[in-house]
């Protein structure tokens, strides 16, 4: 895809933005606000740039008047990149150009790891753990009437030097009328075995050659989402993939109420089946999309916290949330799909990720698998921020791991206008360092509906930057905007007036919302200070963060580590691997030798209960402000801020 | 139990018989005729004998006249020896004393080879696969709150030094709730692995201490019969034994009747669920029996022929039955009992005893492990007799097996009054020298109904010895009895008449009935012979015979012999096991050893088709005479045959 050049005036902001992208997201990439309260929808009308040079592809609008279309006005929301451009941003309040031209750092997400075949096989990890090899077979006489399955077995050392085989009652079942259909040319299905010393077995016999089709799947098994995947094991390629709500959700949003539910008569069973059946959505969706013979998958991965594994292979989680949280097994044996209550045949093996405490499940340790963190030298910080976040920290040696209570701030919970990151959530916001009007970008660039994790950090970790909001997540009560302000006690920021919102109220960011990410960016940043110290190492001392998790390829870096959720690192240092969950069981797929490293690697992985560990409480405490009560661990923030002016004490501070 | 000695008079003939034995029981053991055609009912009133010294019990009689009960005349079948005897038996045909006192061998049934714990121990095989260890574990607090599988995993290692150990998912979902039911005190069941390099499984979990409750079963899965056996592995004893017939025969008396039923739409699937019922009712009837838990009952092992084991394990047999006679497959994995369609809980391990090829089955591999004939240096041949008959040849180092198509003779099919051994059926018999009028005793001691296998061999035997049929199967013409006649032109000695009998018809003996015995003991003794020649021996080079079967315990060894079904020698050198197949299963409940060995042992089993065999034919055909062409290989009966008189032909060989 083409990259072409914005440079935005008056200012002379450049930036880069691949072909397609709106001129409102440019103008956000690039740190330069723009008027805009509907999200990227073009209904506010606010977001009027003129176009001085290169053509936009849209942007003509009734919100404009015929004058400024003929001038080159257009809304920034509308336009589209596809020419190297110049665009002024009309100055329309009493700019002060120091102002404006505050150095902030441009946005930064993080490099996300894509997978990379090429790169499995340079490290000797692509070895499926389900092959499949194609033979001839002499056809039975008198002189050599050996068992069916003893001659397929025979072949396989012979032609493909296949040793210690065994040989599922299923293919036994097939074998005879199977080998006799397409005269003694069949293709056997192995699978490797996971655990060393055990042997490779038989589980499927096709007529014929179909050596070239085979397929297994991988999925997570969310609290809130279950995404499915079907891969090509010679490929490697995803030929379809598929997320859907787990809906399990009616029976409680969180672990805990479904853990209640699971102690009713039945509940097990009946959220069992439940799960099953969404999974089974899912596996129906992605053999759809990519067309192929159920028969050819052989094999599916599985990964989910704790409490969903328990509940999806009704074990009973009731330990699980009472002290001293005991989860049933850490372990589960290589299980059947079909007996699991999975749609696939018999034959599809079923594997599952062990977990390793009642907090820390099986989403994490695929993770830690599927981004390589168990093969690394470098000290790695992995954190995974889902509806709970879970922190592991180490290398290739040893591993330690907790789960934060960080709350479910970050998937929208706790806050007045919080919701998932879905169409219509605001996840970008810049704010006019002047009027402290907003510039607000939603997904779908729809008019707002609430604020997504991401565009919490983001409002405030620039408020914060900015001065608005103080080191305790609070207004400054003398700002002179009538945008903050008090409601039933409790001072605000309105974001979007009721008629620019899709749900008729004023969409506001409070303090109590604030002062919930607080308490959940505390928690994670916390639990890792208390791991790290806990293995007599420091915050300094982590050479690369691995992000997972559905909000972190939204997060721009700089701001997480503006309201302390991250330590202070370089950008480049900091991977995000998404849903680090699927990801591990993708990789487990094409991997037999990530299968079988995973039982050590869970015994090299400690667990830390934090509610345990008496330098946590000490830690939390600390962290409960922007971004820290020590700013010596954020010292390019600290330098920030001193250069920063306050744009709400600018009069008075001069 | 207390022995008596009985002494025979006029001849002074002496025998020995434990306390509870009939009189003409006694007199059939020594050899001694006494009229008696009812079969030891007491309805005839032929076996008058005079009580001369001691006392029986039971014996008068409607039958006898008061004067014979008050002169000490009792019948010989109603009276139970309960003291040393005198016993004359009355003289009232003309009597020869040379012929009276020729010399005949005493019956001699085979040693029957018992179970023995100790000798199990001694040998270091007594290694039960399932074994429950008992354990007061610590209860888990927030410092050691490890899951629970690996608390209960900890401690197996730590407290009974038990390593390697896996656990089932079965497990997993009970654990939570069962070691909180008895304060952490729980008995985990452990199933040792069937092959070398695997782990040991746990299988179940209980609360409290059930470690004295550890049970398994063996089967048998016959195609007539199917016998189970409830065995303790602690003790070693047999709680519940029960067989059934296989409700199976309504579709087929033999294999090829099934497996061309089983071709049938659904007929496979038909024959499985009918095989499965009445396994299941003999379990049900064994459990009962045993009055134990099924819950700790944890392993099953069944052995059947090669058609039987597919049938139940729903793999289709239908190329068994086709030339080139391939199997599906020889060796089959653990299973789960439960899967197959048995009542027993889901956590119960089905071991199939491998097969060697179509026509030698698991049931023959069965008894080739429980008799110990896979570990013994002595060249053995190994005979197990049924409606088939398969013969292994071997010791330790290597084995050569082949089935031979002896028909159901032994059985009682193709037999005029074949039937098999039960109640009513004729078992054994004598002839008295001058008269040639029967004894006959039948199993239960009721009037007869037909003639099984041992009887027909024991007949035959003895009536060729006498001289009253020839080497060809044929009755002497000359003998001087209305019992010998023609019958629509086949010539036949009665047996019973029909007032005597429970069928109100005459039983006989028919030359037809002889040849198809001659047939039968002629292709299997001629499959030993081409066995032996194919791996380089002779039949003096067999130093043990092991007979398995339901019908070699009643055998008469020197009767089998004198009609050329076994090869002539000591007596001693004879073992009999009873159910092989049972006794197999049995043994591999109790030994894990024998379990792990058997993959081996089948591996040295060389399997022979006699019919592609080219000395077969020659051989078979030098067997079809009483006992055999070549008297040399018979020198013992050769030297009687000489000593003989032949009753019919005693006058004009004067």
């Amino acid at each position: 895809m083409s990259e072409y050049t914005v440079v935005f005036q008056p200012h002379m902001i450049k930036i880069k933005v691949p072909e397609g992208t709106t001129l409102i997201r440019a103008a956000m990439e690039a740190g330069v606000h723009v008027n805009a309260s509907c999200g990227g929808e073009g209904v506010c009308g606010k977001c009027r740039v003129l176009i001085e040079k290169g053509q936009v592809e849209g942007g003509p609008s009734g919100r404009l008047s015929e004058q400024d279309q003929a001038e080159g006005f257009r809304l920034a929301c509308q336009s589209i990149v596809k020419d190297d451009l110049v665009v002024r941003i009309p100055v329309e309040s009493t700019v002060d150009a120091r102002v404006l031209n505050m150095k902030r750092p441009p946005r930064q997400t993080a490099q996300i790891r894509q997978f990379n075949m090429e790169e499995l096989k340079e490290q000797g990890l692509f070895f499926p753990p389900i092959e499949k090899r194609y033979l001839e077979l002499p056809v039975p006489t008198i002189e050599d009437n050996v068992a069916d399955v003893t001659r397929l077995v025979n072949y396989l050392k012979a032609i493909h030097d296949e040793h210690r085989l065994v040989v599922d009652l299923s293919v036994i079942r097939k074998a005879p009328d199977v080998m006799r259909s397409d005269d003694f040319r069949v293709t056997a299905t192995l699978a490797r075995p996971v655990r060393q010393g055990r042997k490779t077995r038989i589980i499927n016999i096709h007529a014929g050659d179909t050596s070239a089709k085979n397929y297994a799947i991988a999925m997570d098994i969310g609290t809130t989402t279950i995404y499915g995947q079907l891969i090509d094991l010679i490929s490697g390629d995803v030929l379809g993939e598929y997320g859907d709500f787990n809906a399990q959700i009616s029976y409680g949003e969180d672990v805990i109420t479904r853990i209640v539910f699971a102690e009713k008569a039945d509940g097990l069973k009946k959220l069992h089946e439940i799960v099953a059946g969404t999974m089974n959505r899912v596996i129906h969706e992605i053999i759809k999309q990519a067309g192929v013979d159920q028969d050819d998958i052989s094999a599916v991965t599985l990964a989910g916290n704790t409490t969903m594994t328990q509940l999806f292979l009704r074990v009973n989680p009731r330990y699980i949330r009472r002290g001293p949280y005991v989860p049933a097994s850490i372990l589960y044996p290589p299980l059947r799909a079909a007996e699991l209550g999975l749609d696939l045949p018999d034959h599809v093996d079923a594997l599952i990720y062990p977990i390793i405490s009642s907090y820390v499940g099986g989403d994490i340790v695929a993770g830690v698998m599927g981004s390589g963190m168990y093969r690394t030298e470098k000290m790695t910080l992995f954190i995974d921020i889902g509806t709970n976040a879970e922190i592991v920290i180490g290398n290739e040696d040893w591993m330690a791991c907790a789960a934060c209570s960080a709350g479910p701030a970050f998937e929208g919970g706790g806050v007045k206008f919080g919701m998932r990151a879905a169409r219509g959530a605001i996840e970008d916001f810049l704010m006019d360092p002047v009027t402290l009007e907003p510039m607000i970008l939603t997904i779908g660039n729809v008019r707002p509906k609430g604020i997504c994790g991401s565009g919490l950090i983001n409002m405030v970790a620039l408020m914060f930057e900015m001065g608005v909001i103080n080191n305790r997540g609070k207004f400054d009560r003398d700002c002179n905007t009538s945008r903050i302000r008090e409601n039933d006690g409790v001072y605000e920021y309105v974001l979007a007036m009721a008629h620019e919102t899709q749900i008729d109220r004023d969409i506001t960011l409070t303090e109590n919302d604030i002062e919930n990410l607080i308490l959940a960016k505390g928690a994670i940043f916390s639990g890792c200070q208390t791991l790290l110290e806990e293995v007599g190492l420091a915050i300094s001392d982590i050479e690369q963060v691995i992000l997972a998790g559905g909000f972190g390829s939204y997060v721009d870096l700089s701001k997480a580590m503006t309201i302390g959720l991250l330590p202070e690192m370089y950008p480049e240092k900091i991977v995000y691997v998404g849903n680090g969950s699927l990801m591990g069981c993708k990789m487990s797929s094409l991997s037999n030798h990530i299968r079988m490293d995973v039982a050590d690697v869970i015994k090299r992985m400690t667990n830390f209960e934090l509610s345990e560990t008496p330098s946590y409480m000490n830690h939390y405490m600390a962290a409960l402000f922007l971004p820290h009560t020590d700013m010596k661990l954020f010292p390019m923030l600290a330098s920030r801020l001193e250069a920063r002016e306050n744009p709400c004490r600018r009069d008075s501070s001069r």
